[in-house]
């Protein structure tokens, strides 16, 4: 069965999409922790990240880095945190998170809530600086 | 100055070194969330993780891969969470968790201790599956 994540990949169901290429796609997550929360997954369907071939994997966080870099200077904050953590979706992700504070990567904590509209406006203010 | 990470990869404070190579080395969290937490860290000192070259950040999960699979055989799990935070060491480094649940992964709640015998136990529980 295709994952949530597999439908955005193929553009069946709309995402705020930050970037993509060949092998990956970056997008906001839309149940954010933090203002500027996105996810970064492989194009091909594998569990757990840990699980991609080697040749995917180097190519992993070189794909998210300047993502990372973009999320920093739109949303200013002590560091931005990554995390991998797939208890949810059987899809591999990698969660960047904008933090200020150990807790602010707390994944038990209520996620946070955008109207549609400040969804396009986060994706806005971190695509410019990519 | 040197952070604390670099004492261990200069060999001049012990860790329970699980593997390393010229660029990385993974050694057990002094202060785990859970039993099998590891370390992997850049020998290159660097605060943030996504300001390594791309060069390292392209060897930085394949050099990881492995040890995930054999903290996974080594301790039965829902799968290795990952994580980066970095708020408490200036010198990039990725967690690798065991984790059956979200809280697993929660960086706030009281880490483990374990005696030196205990912690060599998992090292080696860990290694034999290199």
């Amino acid at each position: 069965m295709s994952s949530i994540f597999s439908k955005i990949i193929r553009k069946e169901i709309p995402a705020y999409i930050i970037n993509e290429d060949d092998h990956f796609i970056a997008f906001l997550d839309a149940f954010p922790m933090q203002r500027g929360h996105v996810l970064v997954i492989p194009k091909k369907e594998v569990d757990k990240l840990y699980d991609l071939e080697a040749d995917l994997l180097s190519q992993y966080l070189v794909f998210a880095q300047p993502i990372a870099h973009a999320i920093e200077k739109a949303f200013p904050c002590e560091r931005v945190g990554m995390s991998v953590v797939g208890l949810e979706v059987p899809h591999a992700h990698l969660h960047l998170i904008p933090i200020n504070k150990m807790s602010d990567m707390d994944f038990t904590q209520k996620k946070l809530e955008f109207s549609p509209e400040e969804m396009e406006a986060i994706r806005q203010d971190i695509i410019q600086y990519l």
